[in-house]
């Protein structure tokens, strides 16, 4: 197992694997302060909705120290109003680079909290609170993709050919991965299995990132363009589905990488079961339906040219929505840290959220 | 109305449109001789089924010509059978360009028989004979789109917004397209209509030449990453998806460009129209059923470089089908130059092949 190390912490700032350079170049980028943050998760430097939560927790701890070191240079006396004032218009800032990922703002809010209950401490406690706090949701977020492997693993026979859409691995979480997470699991029990990984257009998720990662693995794998996957499933080359997602809604519902709604359609037309991995925070209790999210659209330029090559005529009008939505009645089961839910509903989501603490 | 005129003939020799170029460059490359045909089809100088048909007529003429000027030149007698012969060797050469195509083996089928009825006549003759013969194939070939278009037109409403995969147009063919032939008649008709075009990977037919084509005829179209067709459909933006075909199998069965599967999926699964419009040469007498169609595979290149850029790790292993069948079950309507086929079946389209001359 070779492991891919794509978000380093010095305790003083961030240095991310530059995601849109792989698989040419493996070159980290250094985010030296928030604002540098905010750019690399609205360019897509580091994207993937797990990874962009943990990322987003230390760019907030990189925040509070800049507000905090402001007080000490102006020698004006600390006030923890002001400061949580300041952290929260930071933390909307940083809401704002990506609408559809839930985990960016389940990140943020468990920072917030954090420093909320700093009452009354020092500027240099808080401090420790919030990096402790980004530190624990970097480490969670790698033993909670280990346990959805294991659950995940379960679905997976000897032999299996699975299909991936996008990037759910180690790129797309602090480590290990989501739907690559189970495949990841899958390998390390012994079963011969076998990737096809849809390219993803326009990002080139599948093709860049989740080839690249598995052939470090020695897991085979075989890119397909994101078109042909219903020939594959329809000639029945592949066993199962298993994608990631960004978010999760109450009646299970699921936003993913666009594309993954036709993935589901194409696995119930052919009988195939069709999986999302997904750690709990995915789910937004906020959302009851998949109507409720916000759908983001990129720009055009990342269909239009590819590398500064362009791909088409000029001034053509294009639409780039870069999420869509699965309807929970085509989703075989979630997998998740707490367990596998088979044909997802409010109600048995509702139930693994309360073994997980959360009230309704 | 913006002609486009990509194929030219002077008697002599063959210009095509380089269709890899385009929007970019529009630069005709000359096929001096035979060999220049096949390679210029095998590398998707020309592409579109009904427009390889063409110029492979025009191949067979130019074969003819270079044969019988052998004769000419080493004095040897002309021999009927030797010339059929080594012609019939010429054609076999250029079915194995693309062999999923039907149109290029109903075209120099055509060709073939022309040559054969040439019975006891002058090599000039028969030059005449087959020239001739291809020129019909070509003039015919726009006629028949215009009939595709006006019968097409009729399921086209006011305001509708129209998908289309690949590039069944212009280019295509002869000229004025089968899919955008439709198109084509509804906007000519007055009709305020909208295209999605998906960018088909890996070719880019949609965004480089649906999108030209479109764009020079004042259709409004907007471009969509081929995974992202599922999403408008969904959402309710798509009125209809409108096709072209490579080979229609006896019982309703269509190969087509890659991702054709799964639209039709799609467009099934949320209850909107699906055609595909094709001439009746598209339709093969000796394929009952698409299970029986060849499918071929182009070079991984195409999907892990993009002018000489790599997309993907070295050493990947890609799997790249140019086509895929949709079964009859899934078409709304083949639409033909002879009216339009509801739920196409074997019984209806033998009905149609017979008012065209065809028997059983």
């Amino acid at each position: 197992m070779d492991e891919i190390k794509h978000i380093l912490w010095d305790g003083k700032s961030l240095k991310l694997l530059d995601q849109r350079l792989l698989p040419k170049k493996e070159q980290y980028r250094e985010c030296k302060n928030f604002e540098d943050v905010c750019r690399a998760i609205k360019n897509m430097t580091v994207r993937g909705a797990p990874a962009i939560g943990v990322v987003a927790a230390f760019a907030l701890v990189m925040a509070a120290r800049h507000i905090l070191e402001k007080y000490s240079s102006s020698k004006a006396a600390f006030s923890e109003n002001q400061f949580q004032h300041q952290l929260a218009t930071a933390a909307n800032l940083l809401r704002n680079t990506r609408p559809t990922a839930v985990n960016l703002t389940w990140a943020i809010e468990r920072i917030l909290k954090k420093s909320r209950a700093c009452n009354k401490k020092t500027p240099e406690f808080i401090i420790k609170v919030l990096e402790s706090e980004a530190e624990s949701i970097f480490k969670e977020d790698i033993q909670i993709n280990k346990k959805i492997g294991e659950w995940g693993s379960e679905l997976i026979g000897d032999g299996f050919t699975i299909l991936t859409h996008c990037n759910a691995g180690a790129l797309a979480t602090a480590g290990y991965g989501t739907a690559l997470g189970v495949i990841r699991s899958a390998h390390y029990q012994g079963k011969k299995i076998k990737v096809f990984a849809d390219e993803t257009r326009p990002f080139l998720q599948g093709s860049r990132l989740t080839a690249w990662e598995l052939q470090k693995e020695g897991i085979p794998v075989c890119v397909i363009v994101d078109s042909a996957a219903g020939y594959f499933i329809n000639k029945g080359d592949i066993d199962c589905i298993i994608v990631g997602a960004d978010r999760v809604a109450m009646n299970g519902d699921v936003a993913n990488k666009i594309g993954t709604y036709s993935l589901a359609v194409l696995a119930n037309e052919n009988s195939i079961p069709f999986y999302v991995a997904v750690p709990l925070s995915t789910v937004d209790i906020q959302t009851r339906t998949g109507k409720e999210i916000t759908i983001e659209e990129r720009a055009p330029q990342e269909i239009t040219h590819l590398e500064g090559i362009p791909l088409a005529p000029d001034g053509l009008s294009v639409r780039n929505p870069s999420f869509d939505i699965t309807p929970a009645r085509l989703i075989t089961a979630l997998i998740t840290e707490h367990g596998i839910i088979y044909r997802p509903e409010e109600k048995k989501i509702k139930e693994l959220l309360s073994k997980r603490g959360n009230t309704f």
